[in-house]
């Protein structure tokens, strides 16, 4: 079952938001086997959204349209649709009521929110309990197109909620099964080299793909069929292959980000975690927090960018930083230490290093960060080197504290 | 100027990564006239790639291709094009070398990493001096396809360098004039009805555009026309009626991030701060630290999840906690003070709250949040009120104490 995505707005095209959405909708459809084949980003301007609906109602069973839904004039959306699908906007006093439920006490009804409750004629409307924009199910020669609002967090209720259940119900779709392995010490061209024979043999209805990120390759397994039982068979089949020849390079088995498996990991080992950042400046204790639940083992961080926040508060010592400098492996260590005993927590991570643009020496250039992990009384430390600019270099620094601190306590 | 991008990859269309490099093209080209009018992706699939590549060159003088060229079996882009523009891969020693310089030292050279040496015979090659993929650069009637390495720091350096300079001195192109205007205190509603009139009159090369964000909108005014400073004399006579109607609402009249303008004011001033989180866990941190240059005003964080560490690093009072929680004004005056005091700083920010999606009660739902600023003995503070999810929720606290401290501050 393929499906296309649609998202309208002018602000996607000139570079003023990110397109999400799409992001979300790939992974949630694929999940229940629906493939989507292509995703199409365009203007809010009728001719241009009526090619692009076309030329998807054309090749796709479902196309998935995300925005323009807003109560304003440069949304077109709506009345786009209607001219598309040959029908006409009537007042709909269900969406008006919902309207007026979903304003109540926040903003007084005007003539624009007004025509939210104005509807296409010939569609099912779907309620969008979180918003007032409304959602419209239209059918065409037996494919569906449906069109919801661009705000995420609508969306992906409404898509939860409805849209996808009501798919899954009208079209039958294939099992789909993707297998992710996190692998590391292997740059692309040589890993692809080591697993050739192996990917040559895979059966037709397997499929690879490399992903690269940061300091890791991630390799996707994807099966697909009409049984799922011998889909599944077939990955874990292939999937034994696989291990068998990497071993130890296979981090993980899982696409699961590093926070939660260490949660994950601390959670079952009882542990706390707290961190001592410097060049990473809150980036890791963000990314922990990101994770609900994360009070029951993170206590919390002493972000030190200044040299004296990390003598008074973390207690490096004024002498380690005058003769090692503050980016230097006594330095996190000391950082480490310090967290684990400020925040009375049995693990930590500490950072410290050059995030640029400036600042890096002949000796200590652009992107050089140390990073310590400690499990109670152990201590590991790496240095991480080469400037990939600022964000990138945080979020390196970032992702190789917590995968420290996962093989120390593992 | 028109121009049309396709990415290319799997991994886009089953969201294991989001397109973030039409976001990055779509504004550096409007920048110089080259307005992006359709973004779509395609899967590593011959026969889609060519019927994307070949509507969008119907459609647009310039179609910018990233991705799929990485040297693994399932990367075809380089292949696929030839076929599209009837032409064949040959061998570019030049290509080789540069291939040889990037990987020199990381990894071996192999058949894979050879193949990329590979090049469209028929083709103006590119260099890529910070990845081993070439860029091509295709012409056909008049209009132009390039295609780029889909990993974000090598695209944006061969765009940056090479491909809009380029592109500049081939293509005559409009003068485009972008003005946003961040306001608070509307309802996109209200807003458009308080605008009506004046958005009615507006001249014919002017387009307003409503971009609403979590607790503010920005209004974005775009001029276009063939001379620059005409176009500019319009957007500024509109700005200033626009300034006019809106007055004190309009918080800030560029897009600019709050964290970039907080450092302005502090280093204007010669302000220090530091931040004492709970519920945002280090993000308002991490935001602050994104900022190059940001060591010269920010000091450091505590990030209190714990309650001990409320108490032992902040300085929160037991009673307090006991008596009106932590998630009370009274706590986050206590935090906001604290971490004035522990980090030595002349301002500070501080959060408490329930981000969600459990710990909620009746009296303090999901997505309260507490909010504080302080500026020397002057401290300011905020009640954040209903729950859009745990990472909005976050967000929006971030916002709040960035556009608090500002106000206190300004």
């Amino acid at each position: 079952m393929f499906a296309e995505i649609i998202t309208i707005g002018d602000e996607l095209l000139i570079g003023q938001v990110t397109d999400t959405n799409s992001t979300w909708m790939g992974r949630e459809l694929n999940k229940v086997g629906i493939e989507v084949i292509r995703v199409v980003s365009v203007r809010d301007r009728a001719d241009e959204i009526i090619e692009a609906v076309d030329a998807s109602m054309k090749r796709a069973d479902i196309v998935l349209v995300t925005g323009g839904l807003g109560p304003t004039k440069d949304d077109i959306t709506k009345q786009t649709l209607c001219k598309y699908f040959g029908t006409r906007l009537i007042f709909s006093e269900a969406v008006f009521e919902n309207v007026k439920r979903v304003l109540a006490g926040k903003i007084p009804m005007n003539a624009l929110n007004k025509s939210q409750a104005m509807v296409p004629e010939d569609c099912i409307v779907i309620n969008n309990r979180v918003g007032s924009a409304s959602v419209s199910w239209f059918e065409k020669d037996g494919k569906v197109l449906v069109s919801m609002p661009g705000v995420p967090q609508e969306m992906t209720t409404v898509m939860s909620e409805e849209v996808i259940p009501r798919l899954c119900a009208k079209f039958r779709t294939d099992a789909i099964v993707h297998r992710t392995f996190t692998v590391q010490n292997y740059p692309e061209s040589v890993l692809a080299e080591k697993l050739e024979s192996w990917e040559m043999a895979l059966p037709a209805c397997l499929k690879l793909a490399y992903l690269p990120k940061p300091g890791l390759i991630r390799l996707r397994l994807t099966g697909r069929g009409q049984n799922r039982s011998e889909v599944e068979a077939c990955v874990n089949t292939e999937s034994a292959k696989l291990e068998a020849i990497l071993g130890e390079d296979i981090l993980d088995e899982e696409d699961t980000p590093i926070e939660i498996l260490i949660g994950e990991l601390l959670k079952k080992k009882n542990l706390t975690l707290s961190t001592a950042e410097s060049c990473t400046g809150g980036s890791i204790a963000a990314r922990i927090t990101s994770v609900a639940g994360s009070s029951e083992y993170f206590k919390g961080s002493i972000v030190a960018y200044a040299n004296e926040v990390k003598t008074e508060l973390l207690g490096v010592s004024m002498e380690t930083l005058e003769k090692r400098g503050a980016v230097s492996e006594e330095t996190v260590i000391e950082m480490v230490k310090g967290a684990m005993k400020a925040l009375k927590t049995d693990c930590a991570v500490a950072t410290s290093g050059i995030a640029g643009p400036s600042g890096g020496t002949e000796e200590k250039p652009v992107g050089t960060v140390w990073i310590a992990a400690a499990y109670k009384s152990e201590i590991c430390t790496m240095k991480q080197e080469t400037n990939r600019g600022r964000e990138m270099n945080v979020e390196r620094a970032s992702n190789n504290a917590l995968l420290l601190l996962r093989k120390l306590v593992k």
